[in-house]
């Protein structure tokens, strides 16, 4: 099932995509009071069951939002295994931990808003992640329970700004630009994803693909980093987790180039969908900001 | 002023310290809506002034909360200078930047709250800091603008599993443990605060000063944190700045042991007050986790 939170002129909706084009409502509020509900998720599938798709509004003119409002985004770091020759062991370079950082609130965007490039900014990048979007409090499980806290899977691109990213130890304000986390367009529940260490992620700029990797390579599994975040805290509905993006293919590595306005990229994954991320400028008013200008006080 | 969060049967109410010890109620919802308006403020002051604080209740009955719900919690690595010897430039050690991480929203606690140490955790430890509260939303500011941005300031105890921020790279996972973000008592606006660059901030353990620093020592001021983190991102009213912790004394370092069920640690600021945190065990029913019991899936 794809479930999708929509804007109306009322506040936000829940619905659910049938026929691959259409749009079922399911309710007044963002789907986040819906995948921590198993009662509203049977309803929901039992609608989608019964629907007539044919009397649907499309899919295609409805205003999405982020599919939830996650009171946390969790991002991993490296979480891909490089390409090694053969004779090499794969998992020689395996860190120990998964490396965790947050990116703020501020950063949800919905899937089809645009990201500003910040005013001064010259080192933008993509990352096309898979999104795990927790469904049930999770607080200290075993690995084998804690696929049953997932309430479905989406995608995120985890844009960054190098520049900042590389100006300290810690990369938040690489990671935290307004906008810099879009999301969506919906979620697929985990029963439409049989395993999620078998899908394809691929990434697409200018027509080129520059990313394409399977979850297969990830080093740390979605139950595994589901049971290890819980361990220290306490993943709630609607959070966030994203797992790490593959690293780019070595030609486009050759050839790449900061993400400017007018700028396009699309994160697709098998058994997802896609994500398209239009790059646009600061509006005008909007001052320069130069590293280089700044002072402390 | 001092501005207090306060629970009650009916939610959450805003409320004002009167003649030290008295509770003045400013009606409902938490302090976050009235920081953002300024004639809210304006009327809060006036109903100060016209108290009778005899007739007040004692705030030591009431249940504070954290003063505010930030959005973000965004808190300084490294932002105090070490003592250095005379004729040596104590700026010469001086980061470029700060260094900025993110506590997300589970570590939030009330001031009087108890925090759980992880089961399993091995080295936890406190960290005392000057916490500024965003009263208007800020973006890419100017540095003699960006105290105008600030409603006013509290005390923020970054609470860290050092074990867990060694594991990786990002401290994430040492930072965002739930409750890790004892915040309070109380919001003492900026009137009130004429120079947060000469505050001595304080920690007291086991009835001994582990942390005496004045905030004129620190790398980054107030008014340059917010400028440059307004650079990179939106500021939002309740958004929560953490300034930093001073280093240990030598001496306290010297007998420096991880904290433990039973331990309190008072975090005092002239200036803003007191916030005293007690440590305690996590209840019997949690399983105790060990880094070694885990396993990659």
């Amino acid at each position: 099932m794809r479930l999708v939170t929509y804007a109306t002129p009322d506040g936000p909706r829940s619905g659910a995509v049938v026929d691959g084009g259409r749009l079922l409502d399911l309710g007044a509020g963002p789907l986040d009071g819906v995948l921590a509900d198993a009662a509203a998720l049977a309803r929901a599938r039992d609608a989608v069951a019964a629907a007539d798709a044919a009397s649907l509004p499309p899919l295609d003119a409805a205003t999405l939002l982020a599919p939830v409002r996650p009171g946390k985004i969790l991002c991993l770091g490296y979480n891909y295994r490089g390409h090694v020759p053969d004779g090499v062991d794969p998992t020689a370079g395996d860190p120990e931990w998964p490396d965790v950082f947050v990116k703020t609130p501020n950063t949800l965007a919905g899937p089809n808003e645009p990201v500003v490039i910040p005013p001064g900014a010259t080192d933008v990048d993509y990352e096309g992640e898979v999104a795990v979007v927790i469904g049930r409090c999770a607080q200290r499980i075993a690995i084998e329970d804690a696929l049953d806290h997932v309430a479905g899977y989406t995608i995120l691109n985890d844009v960054s700004d190098r520049a900042w990213q590389r100006r300290q130890s810690q990369w938040a304000l690489g990671k935290c630009s307004d906008g810099f986390a879009p999301l969506g367009p919906w979620i697929v529940t985990t029963d439409d994803i049989p395993d999620p260490q078998d899908l394809l992620v691929e990434v697409v700029r200018d027509g080129v693909v520059t990313v394409s990797q399977s979850t297969s390579t990830s080093i740390f599994s979605v139950a595994y980093v589901i049971h290890h975040l819980s361990q220290v805290l306490t993943l709630e509905p609607g959070d966030v987790v994203s797992t790490g993006t593959p690293q780019k293919l070595s030609a486009a590595q050759a050839v790449h180039r900061p993400l400017g306005a007018g700028d396009a990229v699309t994160v697709r994954i098998s058994g997802i969908g896609e994500l398209t991320t239009r790059f646009v400028a600061a509006p005008l008013d909007a001052a320069p900001t130069s590293a280089n200008q700044e002072a402390h006080a």
